[in-house]
């Protein structure tokens, strides 16, 4: 088999077999077919596209690439959940204590963040001491012991994956549903869980921009999952706006304990109990959707949900008194109110945006290697749909220096869009795809 | 720039500016771009192409990213000429002295032969003792005093044609007009002559598969080299089968002696008065093309353009009497007829099969490395349109053990199509764009 002429089969608008796909994808990853070719084949993937047959055996062939977790050793029901990425989404912490507490096992890798978005990583890096490098004995027994774990991805898991996103990442081509969805699936599947639960994101803080083409991708994540023998649901949600109220690390972690407090019951609870029902439906722990966020809503009011967060805390080394009294998450020295200059209605929050103001603020990671500060970001005040008065809070910024917060103030300013006229309510969850 | 952003504008639809195409070319001739964004870069002109605007500008980025050879210390006109590659084509060995000898200089930079098609230079070759490696000095005191000087390019000339053509042989974007133009024109530029003429080749035995698609890369090239102040002119030919009967390199001088001497007026000869004529007519040595072919059917009957060739090999330290006594040039051992398995009419031999048996005798180059064997090839006696009888002679086979022979034999009377009906005669010449 030749990469070239498997190049110009695709090129040519041809359909690649199960043999070829393997080739290619095993080819790249252990460095006999080189960049190039496999950039030449991403751009004509980008104009032709994958069929869905092509698309599972894209993931398959990705998933098995590096090594497949064996979460067999495991008791129960594994789930796992993956958000496409937002700002200001700090669903996991929330999510993962609450079905963790239902008894569902939870054994989760994640990310760092990058650019103008978070990753959960990070923000459980807010909690004083944790470790998010656990070895695999101690991942194994946390999840069996705890319930849940949450660690860095180990380096052998899909390597396909890694190569091909950074390669599509500078030759403009990330924007193709097939690489898009076995990008995320190869690894959800490596992962090793029984239950997937995909957070789908829509709007102009996200990749996929329409409804359409979300519902199309998450569609297709749901199918490849089942054709992989997993249960798999997806959930599309808003990013028209932030996730919530708070952007930044320390600050999305206090968002996330007042949720399991009870105290705030905005789209972040919204969302936690509609992943959360699928995710216990799908596990047999609750019959229907209704039943499962009764069983979700009662963990948060019995408190059981956030000892199982304080739970999942102290047995990766972090402080878990913090759960309880969030002063010991670190805090800002400054903080500034960044006031709206003209009075209306909030229309539109550009969510991108307001991930880079955290970028600014030194929240977030320009590159891989950038060192951040969990203390800072902000917290909004005004969310789309909302009134506001000119010389009103629009959101407060918590900054290292008086400069950096005045100039993430005026940064701020500008992702907002306050017009005359109230904006249309939109739904918030968009459609559950089971 | 960004070359990330210029590979989206241009996978998108957009036109890329003189600028950032300049950026492209300096910086993947420099090495700063990478080949693996390069082959996405092409692979997005591939769908998108590339309008005459950026194909001029490609085109003056690629001439001016190595060395512009100057010609000026060279009397009279200068003329060029370049083919899109055939089988069979020693269109150069007879063009070069016919024009020469009419005063018409040419300052002419060829290559070696690969794959299937052959090179002016390994014809060359065939005589004993030439050299095509002259310095810049020698070459230009030739040119000067012999009026006409063939020899290997310098390394310097058009590095980014270079890089960007071994990139797209191994990514599937060979075929794209912009890149093919832009290829031939800015190392013809590069190479300073003042009136280029261009054989455009269509058919089976060339890239150019149809009439339509050789048009439209003639008049492009066209069009460049007078964008670029050349006098330039194009002649569309048949490539459906090998041009004229030689193939093979000591076998194909020996044809183009021949037709120096006058002894055959087939294809090739109408060739080379066409293109010959059209740098007559250029150059300012004919008012037409009709005067044109009338001083150059004169120069081979009085001797004039045959004595051109001695002088040229000569100068190159060649032993020109092998000019006239063609008995000095490498002649194979073995020479077996290819009989014809079958009676009818010729109605189809693939060029660049026929390639592939002069490949498989040893006159051709596998890689770039090969070493060949200048005595090989075949003779053709059946062209399209011939009638041919059962055991009748298609070509003779010229091989260095019979073995060899016999392989190329079978192989030979493979390329052939026999059917009982004659074909319909078509024009070898199809059009001349001037």
């Amino acid at each position: 088999m030749l990469m070239t002429e498997l190049i110009a089969k695709k090129r040519d608008g041809g359909t690649l077999s199960p043999q070829e796909i393997k080739f290619i994808v095993d080819g790249y990853t252990n460095g006999e077919i080189p960049d190039y070719q496999m950039s030449a084949m991403l751009m004509a993937m980008y104009f032709r596209g994958l069929n869905h047959d092509e698309t599972v055996e894209l993931t398959l062939a990705m998933m098995h690439s590096g090594e497949v977790i064996d979460l067999s050793a495991i008791d129960g029901v594994k789930a796992d959940k993956h958000s496409t990425g937002g700002v200001g989404d700090k669903t996991s912490l929330v999510l993962c204590p609450l079905v963790a507490c239902e008894g569902v096992k939870i054994a989760k890798m994640s990310g760092h963040g990058l650019g103008h978005t978070g990753g959960t990583l990070d923000k459980l890096e807010s909690f004083p001491g944790l470790s998010v490098n656990l070895t695999p004995e101690q991942f194994l027994r946390n999840v069996n012991e705890v319930g849940l774990a949450i660690v860095s991805q180990t380096a052998n898991v899909d390597p396909a994956d890694k190569k091909l996103y950074a390669l599509r990442d500078v030759t403009g081509t990330v924007a193709v549903q097939g690489l898009i969805v076995s990008s995320i699936m190869s690894k959800k599947l490596a992962a090793g869980a029984d239950v997937i639960v995909l957070d789908v994101k829509c709007g102009s803080g996200s990749f996929t921009k329409t409804e359409d083409s979300a519902r199309s991708l998450a569609e297709e994540m749901v199918a490849i999952g089942r054709a992989a023998g997993k249960k798999a649901a997806a959930v599309i949600t808003d990013m028209d706006e932030p996730l919530g109220y708070a952007v930044g690390n320390a600050l999305e972690v206090k968002e996330a304990i007042a949720c399991l407090s009870g105290e705030k019951c905005g789209e972040l609870l919204e969302l936690c109990l509609t992943l959360g029902g699928c995710i216990l439906v799908a596990a047999g722990k609750a019959p229907d959707m209704d039943a499962a966020r009764g069983i979700l809503l009662e963990g948060i009011t019995s408190g059981r949900a956030k000892r199982k967060l304080a739970e999942l805390i102290a047995a990766q080394g972090g402080d878990e008194r913090a759960v309880y009294d969030t002063s010991l998450l670190p805090s800002a020295p400054v903080q500034l109110e960044a006031l709206s200059d003209k009075s209306g209605y909030v229309n539109h929050i550009q969510a991108d945006s307001v991930g880079l103001v955290n970028l600014h603020l030194g929240g977030g990671r320009a590159t891989k290697e950038s060192v951040i500060d969990l203390s800072v970001g902000l917290v909004l005040h005004k969310k789309v749909g909302d009134k506001v008065e000119r010389g009103e809070s629009l959101a407060t910024i918590h900054a290292s220096t008086p400069e950096k917060a005045a100039e993430a103030a005026e940064m701020l300013r500008q992702c907002y869009t306050i017009t005359d006229e109230k904006p249309q309510s939109k739904p918030f969850i968009k459609s559950v795809i089971v």
